[in-house]
């Protein structure tokens, strides 16, 4: 059986190998992801991001929980930003992912962001196209969002759940990224220590703000306090995620100008990514821009036409200086 | 006298012209930029940025007046992010502009960031070439630097004057927009009002977890309370700002880093936008991305398939569909 046919019917064997072909940049997987993505279920995909320590693997694990109680069968994709150091996270993530082994109507990836020279953003968005195509019922990408993730859920996610606890540096870390302004459904996690209603009220600030901006019909994101350790405010939260979704079946043009915006971003993303790799890998390009570098440091040509000349494929120094 | 030589020679009325040019994108600049490039003082950029209402402008008038008073001839850039509809900033730098053009030691040029589709950070870059080659003693730039600001004011400055006022939403913006991260010097100006110890310590909670990633030869960005309105605290504000220069002149290492990696980044990001404007732009490119973004829509085509042959050239529809 052709390997995308293996994927549409259901072998989740079959996804795990495409997903380890897509990570390791294999190319030959193109046709494949063709044949997926033209025959895909189209769900829509829950993003699930927040500091680091938010609690958004144990509310992941609620989510799942809930899932399998309702008879749903449902994939996650965890984007693992952890150091090859410290390595927490990616046993965190294998542990969890053996409690869930024996469930085989859960299936977890996790995908480790640490060591790569671009690339994430493609290998998220085309794991993406073979959980869609693997015939689950429900989609969880999982990411920490915070200040220099190299991954932008908003691109991938239909629905994005933030999960923010009460504490000072989560909250000063969350807003630095912008990550407030992103949320369709927001939780304030550990709900029960100190600090829980100045965050609500912060978020709530925050998309007043957001909202008034839009007409009527806009969504109103809710905010719920959750402590996911006992499974407290999940049902809220799982009733929050279904609104959202019944919000686009209601406005399905809302949904087509989210997933158009979506595209046109994901192709700028890859088409900008693939420009300045060329600038960071060792070779001729890298080595190009050095050398103009050199040029503009001596002030043997200015910064913007060393910016000229690099797009033009002019060598450094193949310029006359004029003094 | 050749337009480069006007300028060099101290010719401010030279200077404007060529920074109208600058700023209507006209390429014949191009060598005359080249020239100042290469002679310019070479003098220290004070980028001062803050939200809006943190009171930059009266800050920077506070700062013009020191330097009158110590006998230097200062030259400002003032980046106006108003919109055409308020027009609230450009009203407000051409009273300043008016207060200050019977003195011959100053030089306040304003420039629009409204209506613009990309090409400021280079009319920026370009201006500030300008700048450093008229003779004067100092050079400010001033912008608003918060959410989508269009320049990056840590390419341009190698002191950054980050100006903020005790209030929680001028706060929460500046730590979306990664200001804190930023600043060489603060200001927390209007510390008079309620909040202004708060913002003190979150700026030095933030700036402790910086300096604490760095070594010990680094810059401990000193923190100072100021009410521009009455000039207190300037004093110190101006001491601070000449004790970061002299630390580079005390540790040239770290300069010539800093200046290394401002032109880089000032090169990618030129070569990036030049990239961007092709498909942002109208004519075949955006029609382009926007056929590919149909395909990717309709499903006949993946998302990062559509990245490779836009990268490539490639026409929507010239692909058979696998079906």
């Amino acid at each position: 059986m052709h390997e995308a046919d293996l994927v549409l019917s259901g072998n989740w064997r079959a996804a795990a190998k495409l997903i380890s072909r897509i990570e390791c940049g294999d190319e030959s997987v193109t046709p494949v992801l063709q044949r997926l993505y033209a025959n895909g279920a189209r769900l829509p995909v829950l993003g699930v991001t927040g500091p680091p320590g938010a609690g958004k693997s144990t509310i992941v694990d609620q989510l799942i929980g809930r899932c399998r109680a309702s008879g749903h069968r449902v994939a996650v994709l965890a984007i693992d930003p952890s150091s090859p150091i410290t390595g927490g996270a990616i046993l965190g993530d294998r542990i969890r992912m053996a409690a869930h082994s024996a469930d085989p109507g859960v299936f977890i990836r996790s995908m480790a962001s640490r060591g790569r020279l671009g690339g994430l953003a493609a290998a998220v968005g085309n794991s993406l196209i073979v959980l869609d195509a693997m015939g689950v019922d429900r989609i969880v990408v999982e990411t920490v969002g915070v200040g220099q993730s190299e991954i932008d859920i908003s691109r991938h996610a239909q629905t994005i759940l933030l999960v923010q606890t009460p504490t000072g540096g989560d909250h000063i870390q969350a807003i630095k990224a912008g990550l407030l302004d992103i949320g369709d459904v927001y939780a304030v996690n550990k709900a029960d220590t100190v600090g829980a209603d100045r965050m609500v009220s912060a978020l709530r600030e925050s998309v007043e703000f957001r909202c008034g901006r839009n007409g009527g019909e806009s969504w109103q994101p809710p905010i719920i306090k959750t402590q996911a350790i006992d499974g407290t405010g999940v049902d809220e939260l799982i009733d929050a995620i279904e609104a959202h979704r019944r919000h686009f079946v209601a406005h399905p043009e809302q949904l087509a100008q989210l997933l158009r915006s979506q595209a046109r971003a994901l192709l700028i993303e890859q088409v900008t990514e693939a420009m300045q790799n060329r600038y960071s890998q060792h070779g001729g390009e890298l080595e190009r821009l050095e050398g103009w570098l050199d040029e503009i440091i001596a002030r043997r040509c200015h910064p913007y036409a060393a910016a000229w000349m690099l797009l033009h494929g002019r060598e450094p120094g193949s310029i006359p200086i004029i003094q």
